[in-house]
């Protein structure tokens, strides 16, 4: 038989595929438990707005019709919303569809992108899909550290990214130095600037003045920046599949031009209109994840553990050594969270904020299983 | 500033969009009217199945997870239902989604892909899209020409797509015709065969013998054979974006690793689980569609106007000059065809069946413009 997997493009026979979190049901199918919390996903534990429910009960006979595949009530929401014009707007299945879009645009074999050492893994995916090269940046004390992304930069950088705050660490940059940053970078380098927690970040600018930049407020100066958000964090719309891009009209244009016609589906189009009007269920949300952080931080700090400070919903946690069978007896208490050995940390466990009582649960099967003597 | 289009990797600043159907809110927006019916984009107008209608409203409030990207259930349900092993299979955004993967796979500048006169968009969109060539091979009586299709095959085709039934033209290959291209295609040049409007054609064999071939009986011979489905059509479920494909394992593996780790929604994948299982909706649907079929080719030979005979769920007809002034004469009567100018097809437009009133009110509204002497 033929070699199916030698015909493919340069970078996609050697592509490992993501590795999500473990669902609750593969759980309960491979261990037989019940009564099982994931805290893996950095999913909202409240859930989507009790309003975007209504909404999507009140559509689902529509659903034999086509999407409307230009986001037409969308994008004028999100101009409401945002303040941008629909010209400069691209919604994508999830903000993971415009990275890839971006990706596909501007990368090929012989193009390169920079990301930083312990970034969101879908960077690293979508580079190497390509056949493009991926250059790595060591991070300082877990956080971008531009100056350097800057120094990687070469004749053949296409795309940079910058998560902003990032996942698995929680890092962020903050505004003095992504500016700094968008002064030097040559103008032909597109920035990525991903934002899928923004508005855990933004929030705790309020109370802890951690200098966190707001991207939308830079994306008229800089025609190379292309921030991204998603409605898969705090609006609780990871299962819909929706997010956006915010960048000049002609990248907007080209991003536009080249996503599947009708890449974002029905249910979530009508959901993001009643998520972005209920900010009310956003504040609690918000208000949630910092008790949780705030408790999770403090019982680190009971059990002497190091954590990554963090400005999502979500603590990585160093345990000092391989924390991969720590993993595995939390999973006997019916307890999901994740590892990060493939983004470099193989001694820290990241854990997402849930309900109280979820978050105490958590702490109370670590304590367990430590006591135990992992 | 920087042109960023010009910086886009080869093929990608060409393209045009996908034109999709004018929406009826579209419609509405535009001339102010109401009681609009849209016949113009081959969906189900007796919508999803009430049993899928009843899982989703049951599943609303799991939305905040992220979707198993693994389609674990839904895998196991096409296997039940089509034999399929679970590792041979390929769940899409809508077929539209592996069509691309495909061509991202193995299509590059240099590479080919060989398409038919008047098929389905995508293809030239998906491969131009990725800086290859298009070998466009005339029909005959509008119908894929295979001996062409042998014909244009060089050293460089990577792929060649088949719609079996073929949107616009409705128009099939007959299994006699399918095997001796599959017998003497080189085998390095991979088969796709799209499948979407599978359900409608394959039911005209049993009361006209058509010949149309089930391509999920051919895969199993043929390793460079790949086939493609959806859920869009007879399913009724266009606005939720679900569709597969079914190939060898080691193409489902490559397609499976490039695909977006979150690819499908979780209301997609809860919905086809309670679709598969009601094919009494699905037989229900057919024959409607079977009546309006019916009922439109009458029409069409009292009004003296030729169409092109269809195994789909859809009817181009023949209007012998310029047919868009005629759309647009329709539109002023709150009726949605569609124009097939981009298809190469100006004198025709597609109309898909809808309700028996739907049918009606087109054929009086035609009747009528065509009175009027357009």
């Amino acid at each position: 038989m033929v070699d199916f997997i030698k015909l493919a493009q340069p970078g996609i026979s050697d592509l490992s595929p993501y590795q999500p979190g473990k669902s609750i049901e593969e759980l309960e199918r491979e261990l037989g438990l019940t009564d099982i919390i994931k805290l893996a996903s950095n999913e909202n534990p409240l859930g989507p707005s009790p309003k975007v429910l209504q909404a999507l009960a009140s559509r689902l006979e529509d659903l034999a019709r086509y999407p409307d595949g230009s986001a037409f009530l969308v994008k004028n929401k999100l101009q409401e919303f945002t303040g941008v014009e629909p010209e400069r707007l691209t919604i994508g299945n999830g903000s993971n569809d415009v990275l890839e879009l971006l990706a596909r645009i501007y990368l090929a074999p012989g193009k390169e992108s920079v990301v930083a050492e312990h970034s969101f893994i879908v960077y690293q995916l979508v580079t190497k899909s390509l056949g493009a090269t991926l250059r790595t940046v060591p991070t300082r004390n877990y956080r971008q550290d531009l100056e350097a992304t800057l120094n990687a930069i070469t004749q053949r950088t296409s795309l940079v990214f910058i998560a902003n705050p990032n996942n698995p660490t929680g890092s962020w940059v903050t505004a003095t130095e992504l500016i700094s940053f968008l002064d030097r970078v040559p103008p032909h380098v597109i920035v990525v600037l991903d934002e899928a927690y923004f508005e855990y970040a933004d929030e705790l600018n309020n109370t802890e003045s951690i200098g966190y930049p707001n991207g939308l407020h830079l994306v008229d100066q800089y025609p190379n920046l292309v921030v991204t958000r998603t409605f898969s964090k705090v609006y609780g719309l990871a299962g819909l599949r929706i997010g956006y891009s915010v960048s000049n009209r002609d990248i907007a244009d080209l991003l536009n031009r080249t996503r599947q016609p009708f890449n974002v589906n029905a249910m979530s189009l009508a959901a993001v209109l009643s998520a972005i009007d209920d900010q009310e269920h956003l504040r609690k949300s918000i208000a949630l994840n910092r008790e949780g952080m705030k408790f999770l931080m403090a019982s680190c700090e009971q059990l002497g553990l190091d954590y990554i400070p963090s400005a999502g919903n979500f603590l990585s946690i160093n345990f000092g050594k391989d924390a991969t069978p720590l993993y595995k007896l939390l999973l006997q208490e019916g307890v999901i969270v994740r590892t990060l050995e493939v983004y470099g940390l193989p001694c820290h466990l990241r854990v997402t904020t849930g309900l109280t009582t979820e978050n105490e649960r958590f702490v109370r099967s670590l304590r367990k299983v430590l006591q135990a003597g992992w």
